[in-house]
């Protein structure tokens, strides 16, 4: 398995600061395998807050996760502070994949780095619906060519 | 995006029953995207424990998780129950993969898939060890051609 | 510290069966002591659907918590299994006290007890109100005397 | 019920900042009940690291948790950011009850407020024991009068 050079911050757009909880470390003392997403799953959320992209309540359209995926590097262990790196891959009619990594405490290589493919659809039978254009314009600031 | 049919039960080697929790659910009243990987973590802990194969302290080799992914198909959402099928799909000479799905309650179709891959390393030190004969045997009894 | 003796299976009026995950466990290979929360939780959540007493949107009144608390006794380890017992201790004009235990296996002596205190209050304001008498009727049902 | 004013931050001797995640909102839209001892558990096992109270592996004496709650007074949402307010109650020969508070934001009013109790005992049969002159002192630091 030849894997590619870890990614690095210069290479994403935005961050999001996590702090680290002392059950996110499983048995074997690292932050577990299943943590990851929710740093990356906080990650995508806080930005899509921030802007406005997120409809919480009502009818209106709504992002749902179609996949994600994440490889991992090298440990991480509460206390550490991570920082998880994020950019927009690819914008789609209907479809945006953001790239993710996670950054330990100051390290400039990325412990982990994952994937995150959100889907716009009509909340009652999840059609998928072009995205707006001021949505697209907000995503755009965090694409990456 | 043309996807793949959704996985089938009969296309798996093993069963894992999992019931969902209240907090499983997130803003949007569905199982959050996260969940998925506690599943698919817990699925492949429960097999690694029941033959042995896992030594969660002293010196010895251990599985280390280096990929995961998921594609999610259709909601789940508390109460539900699922159920998490689980297949080897490649066993190499350090590292296995696993391919798993969520079946919600009794539905024959997949509502999300995906793979886990382990590599058993020495724990000091991370370097790759081949996986002993015994822990093979057992591999292959959840392997698919 | 003298501790009443352990709760027994007989002194609960319903019970909620939970499977346990692996990472529940803490670098202490048992069961973390967050995690016994989100059985409490889980369990009375799961009556309060079931009965129909759980408005999940809207502007209706809602339960809120305004108490909870756990006393450990032994430890609990995945991959084992627990059953939540739970019953009503108190039920006031606003507010309702569950108490309840977490039972490992087919153990008869509970492994913790605890309680969970819910408060109806409108969604706006928060404001206390009256629980109506199809609620206590339901919940009359987990009275202890 | 009347219940006594919301602690203040002046009345806690160390703070642990720590930051809300997506999915510690549950389906109400604020952080599950579940979510306020994860904040208890991570302050308390940060100090005890810190100051290498806290030994994970090997033979020596632990601590284990005896006792927990939590009172609940607002509501907290993400993306708020914590502080959780930490001091020492009480400080028996083989026990410590901290106290402990949630801060939202800046707010100088608790939104929260718990208790956690440690046992020090030993690692197999559970046997309390003394708990030694140095971690006393540390944990000294931390108490009220």
């Amino acid at each position: 398995m030849t894997r590619p050079p870890a990614a690095r911050r210069e290479q994403f757009r935005r961050f999001h600061a996590i702090t680290t909880r002392w059950h996110d470390n499983d048995v074997f003392g690292h932050v577990n395998n299943v943590i990851y997403y929710s740093f990356f799953d906080t990650a995508v959320t806080s930005f899509l807050i921030e802007r406005g992209l997120i409809a919480l309540a009502g009818a209106g359209p709504v992002f749902v996760v179609v996949e994600t995926g994440c490889r991992y590097r090298r440990a991480i262990a509460f206390p550490d502070r991570v920082a998880v790196g994020m950019r927009v891959a690819r914008l789609g009619t209907s479809s945006v994949r953001y790239e993710l990594a996670v950054f330990r405490n100051d390290e400039a290589e990325a412990a982990a780095e994952g994937h995150f493919t959100h889907v716009l659809v009509e909340r009652e039978g999840m059609r998928p619906l072009p995205i707006p254009q001021s949505a697209r314009s907000a995503l755009a600031e965090l694409a990456v060519e």
